[in-house]
């Protein structure tokens, strides 16, 4: 029995101790997305699969327009002349789990943007810091930290209201979150995702969908980890903030400082770490 | 100050209620990893970069052979002739950040394989039976049910163990952990990663340069979720069991009934979730 797109129904054991009951329980849907790109080559139009990525049906179309912005595919909602579903339904399913974004005539298409973990080095020297140089040739660049300011008290308030607004994390227990929170502490915008990078691009899609990118007022929360994928898609985003329910990685916190970005970490109530970027916490 | 390759130290501020404290705490190391593979190409000798991961240093042999392996490339120790690192360590972290594999003479390489992000479908119904499907189709097999089973009381165990044996995670709350382990509950092989594919990754590389796959008498368990890709890792490993502390996904429950593997979600002690394979549990 399908509750919704984003839970599935099912059959489970469930072991208590000496106790053994079967019992209906829903799950976090996991699908493949595809998704699929049109745009102008050499003067004619083509079109390319240009990713396939397991996901939790909903919001697809944010999904792929903020895949595309952090991929640095497309750079503002004018790049796109439309995005719709591929008509055909999944079989088993019902989703529709391909979907096609085409793009403006005129705007240029590097897909080997996307190919980056395939570039060869010059040496054997890959390290972290390879990485952030790689972000700035892309044209990175710091964010102003005079512009936005988020209280302590408004902080210790976003677990709370991130977990209050997560819709199909009590039923299954297995998805991620992500918000955009303003400097008030209202979730400008919350998405679900069976992956941490999905609810992200999901949440960046929405904001590029409204033309709020760069985002330099807005604060982006996350209820897992803050890895150095997060961290850049904060950064390409524009958004100063970035606060993890756990905690940061090395890398993160590395390129938190470089870039001039905030970032707290462990933020439970109101105990919180802050690892880079104090003077915006007011 | 670096206290290991898997940890780093770094200066902190503190917020718990109106106190505010400047303290050094400890990251997990996030870096770069390039995997290189050396192998023959229409009878002479060639060397490409294949994979670039986030990864945390340490055991990168290991991940860098069950990367191989679970992506289908390679298919048993033999296959390598040797693993190492190259020889300049990053300028930064002082970490040998590329690794590479050579394979012996006649071992054939299907690079596409690990460009099945990109692969086109002939229509739009991508869906999870086509991900199965797929799996099917690269020679994937159902585990035989009869050849291992597991105990209750050993499961409740699992977590304690895991947690106790987590050398990382205590000190920096970062990381993911995977460990195979036997009919009697011992940890065989227990590694962590900031990436939980990574940390699989180096158990399975572990158990395949012990020549231990597959390893029809080992479960595996994962201190997160359970994903299709977790689930697919297992199965190729031949590991008829996986759990997992946090909840497992749809497509993983599909993937398991499917392959005939046991999966045990929400493993919190003496409670947990069995979705699939229930006739290994004893």
């Amino acid at each position: 029995m399908r509750m919704s797109a984003s839970s599935l129904a099912t059959r489970i054991t469930r072991i208590s101790g000496a106790t053994r009951t079967s019992q209906d329980d829903l799950l976090a849907v996991e699908e493949p997305l595809e998704i699929r790109l049109g745009f102008e080559e050499a003067g004619k139009r083509v079109s390319r699969s240009i990713s396939i990525t397991m996901r939790t049906p909903g919001d697809d179309e944010e999904l792929a327009t903020g895949f595309l912005f952090t991929e640095s595919i497309i750079g503002k909602p004018g790049d796109i002349a439309f995005v719709k579903p591929c008509s055909t339904p999944s079989p088993d399913s019902g989703n529709h789990n391909a979907i096609r974004v085409e793009l403006e005539a005129g705007v240029t298409v590097d897909l080997g943007r996307l190919q980056r973990h395939f570039y060869t080095t010059s040496s054997c020297g890959v390290c972290g810091k390879t990485s952030l140089d790689a972000l700035r040739a892309a044209g990175a660049t710091a964010v102003p930290v005079n512009e936005a300011s988020f209280s302590k008290q408004m902080l210790s308030t976003l677990p709370g209201r991130l977990r209050a607004a997560q819709r199909t994390f009590e039923e299954t227990g297995g998805l991620h979150a992500a918000a955009a929170f303003d400097q008030a502490g209202e979730l400008v915008v919350l998405r679900e995702d069976i992956g941490r990078h999905n609810a992200v691009d999901k949440v960046i899609g929405a904001l590029l969908s409204e033309d709020r990118l760069p985002a330099g007022d807005l604060g982006l929360m996350v209820s897992g980890r803050a890895s150095f994928e997060l961290m850049q898609k904060a950064l390409l985003a524009g958004m100063p903030l970035l606060a993890a329910v756990s905690a940061p990685s090395s890398l993160a916190v590395q390129l938190a400082r470089e870039f001039d970005l905030t970032l707290v970490g462990f933020l439970r109530g109101d105990t919180f770490n802050i690892y880079s970027g104090e003077e915006r916490i007011a």
